[in-house]
């Protein structure tokens, strides 16, 4: 794992169901541009709110893949 | 949009279920007596443990809705 | 409840599933060598992906229990 | 001074000029049905978007104000 | 406890004497006007000075109740 | 709304004269390159100073747009 | 002093009187049971408010000790 | 620019008109008796509030120049 | 009050006794070289330890006063 | 200087040796492919341990360079 | 990897020479006791001077190890 | 120990060579003029980068003293 450079990216997903939705889409549609994606942090859960009731769990996470040569 | 000011509040909706369950309990309380609300932000989450099991999930949220003229 | 003192510990669990089970899994783990747990509070969550999927949820909390005399 | 309990409210205001008018018109609504405001905090500034140009300021501030008897 | 909702507020108490005696008053204060206050967190503690004295200790608690149905 | 994933780029505007002026700057640049960008949010405010006065204003902002199918 | 390691723990004392008793409190009881404690720091204030008046004090110190050979 | 060393000092500057206004006034006074200032960061940005209007804006900095040997 | 420039110091007391007597010392023998100090603000709450008893309290804070012209 | 447009991302660097090597790596690594890196800022220092010892130093820096017209 | 839980200690290392000798220094030591650490976290970086010359690197970390069945 | 009061300065050294170097250049900078420094606690570690190389160190510190009667 010696010698290997990490980049991250922030994105935020969205999901009208749960919070692991919203993160699993965020990475499935990442990873159609970014090859190599190892890990994630979620870094801030928001929601969207339409008559008292969540219409949107917005979760943003930072992304970390390796910087291929 | 332009020239509304909005309030925020914070709240701590619990569920014996899920993260999401207590958040939505949070909201569905509020809008009884509060109109417009638009997002919230999860702040913390914490729970309560009886007998080596989550017993509560106890999410604090912060709400932001619309000041009516 | 006065006078007593409490002490607080960090772990990380995990799952294939769930954000709900990591903290499960992990409060069910200390439950078996620390009596007395009473709350916890989730302090960071992370993740492994593989091939675009979100392999495993890694929640760490922190774990408050009641120092026995 | 002494003896008084200030309470504080959070605030967004939002303006399509300057971030100052964004405080400024969040203060001006609140003080319709709230007295004895005696100061604020910038807690967040942000904005929208639109065809490349911002739009609006958006700027959260905590109000202070003193609790009458 | 189950299904409870609480509502948290800011509050800030001033004593010429002690931390603690600021926190006691703007809780008692609160009291008046909300029923049900379970706990609270200490924010901030700043103070005024004159003629190199302490002449106010100022804490901020941030205040936690059951909203009732 | 549902179902969009958003990315974030971190930029740092400057400008000799306002805050509001950096932000738009660094906005502006940025439209160039990147399509839909919905909102910023502003991270650091510094500067530059010569001769005791404000040469230059830099605001670091965090902008969010939406990642294309 | 040189080479030594140290560890840190962190417990929550609680007391009906003042901020400064729980937190003697709680490096008594850690006494009893760890050589060496050297110093803490205060990571957080709360307490329980029962009819309007603060029932306990509780704080949280972070408490550090020498690892001994 | 190797092996200079510089120092940070923290100012809160005020003006009624704008936030750059108070930024500016800490600085050119600060530079009455400091030489060499170069760069500011922006701390904190608050205000008084008279009559529903905002009176002052206050924003603290951190101001650093070099130590001249 | 307008267009004073306020200065922050940063400085730590010490006491046998209470955190608010570690705050007091500090500002009095601030005070000995420093005019118009306002206010302060705690930073950190810190301690030695010595045969399990609290033997220093160790109070940092912030202090602001007047820069005179 | 005036109208640069500056932008930031966030890189991981390892190195079996030390925190200064693992930063280096990185930069050498992103300048292959940015051009106009100017400045660096340390986010996260980590490292993998085996056998009880620091197998790699992974250190998370940001890094600013000048978005080209 | 999966349903391992982890925990974390938090540790101080010194040294009269490098962070990384402070840090290596701790995590031998605790190697002793605890097996399979596996990460560590730097949390902070301190140390003492004598004579106007860094006396010992004081640093912090934290430590995860996978907790044994 | 007790009784005495502390003050806390910020500084920022730079070096070509290590993270270290930086530190004790700006200790050794500032006890030309400020006697009986203890302490330094890492604040910020940046740099600036030349032709894809770190150029400099720039460690910012905060230094500890006592102030003298």
């Amino acid at each position: 794992m010696t010698n290997h450079v990490y980049k991250h990216i922030e994105l935020t997903g969205s999901s009208t169901k749960t919070i692991e939705d919203a993160v699993s889409g965020a990475i499935a549609k990442a990873s159609k541009s970014v090859r190599n994606i190892h890990w994630f942090e979620v870094v801030e859960t928001r929601g969207h709110v339409e008559n008292g009731k969540v219409a949107h769990w917005q979760v943003t996470i930072k992304v970390g893949f390796t910087l291929e040569d």
